[in-house]
């Protein structure tokens, strides 16, 4: 299967390995993963400052290559919401519980377009020890580290 | 992965077949899919005549035996919307279009019943020659037949 999965990836946490590795094994070893990373423009909207592009494609790049995925795979840059997913054709987007509704709108999109619906997959966020939810902004306000860990 | 599935599946369409294949596809060769068959009691709120649950229990065995799925599988009686999806830990729901509403509905009881939430994967509806949905109401109208051809 096509899967389309999409991020910011700043720092890449456990959550983001969840939905990265879930995107793999649904493409299957034959499937192919395309990975919208935010553009530094885009990324800029964010509460937070993030890293350059470049140097989340790098951490992305690494923790895919070590992990062994055999489904092809590419990185390209997300300039909005929707990237490419409005125009390709795919299988499935896999998105988190805070994305799934720019998965709903994204596929209504496509229906207004005349293009086919697409599998939506909701993978559940990770929780950090104290039972919320990990994400990028809790982890540059030096809440807890990537894996989840409660700090000081 | 442990994958629970649910539905009346009657008749057992194409829809309903890439619902049960997807299923056992993200189960995994090693993984379970337990598949909620509404009751006789549960499908009788139906619109349309539904066949009794052993028939339908019947036509699903006969379509996973001849798909040669691996993972391990089990049929259970299905009461109401939630059926055990409340009560027991599993990995994702996979539901239709149409189930979406009921799958978030779950994943809000089990988090307020101190249950981790599950992984939804929304697959979209297969499309009969006409464009719309394959349904089983507009099989039993006779519009459509199982596989999506128009009658007549």
């Amino acid at each position: 299967m096509k899967i389309m999965v999409g991020g910011t990836f700043d720092p890449l946490h456990d959550g983001h390995k969840r939905l990265l590795s879930r995107s793999f094994q649904l493409a299957g070893p034959k499937g192919t993963v395309i990975i919208g990373l935010t553009s530094d423009r885009f990324a800029s909207q964010k509460v937070h400052p993030v890293r350059p592009y470049e140097k989340r494609k790098e951490e992305l790049t690494r923790f895919i290559e070590e992990s062994g995925f055999q489904a092809a795979w590419s990185v390209e840059p997300l300039e909005d919401r929707f990237g490419s997913a409005l125009k390709i054709d795919f299988d499935a987007l896999i998105v988190s519980e805070e994305t799934l509704p720019v998965a709903m709108e994204i596929n209504t999109l496509r229906r207004k377009e005349g293009r086919r619906k697409v599998d939506i997959h909701q993978i559940t966020c990770v929780l950090a020890d104290d039972g919320r939810w990990i994400s990028s902004t809790r982890i540059y306000r030096g809440e807890i580290d990537p894996h989840g860990r409660v700090i000081g």
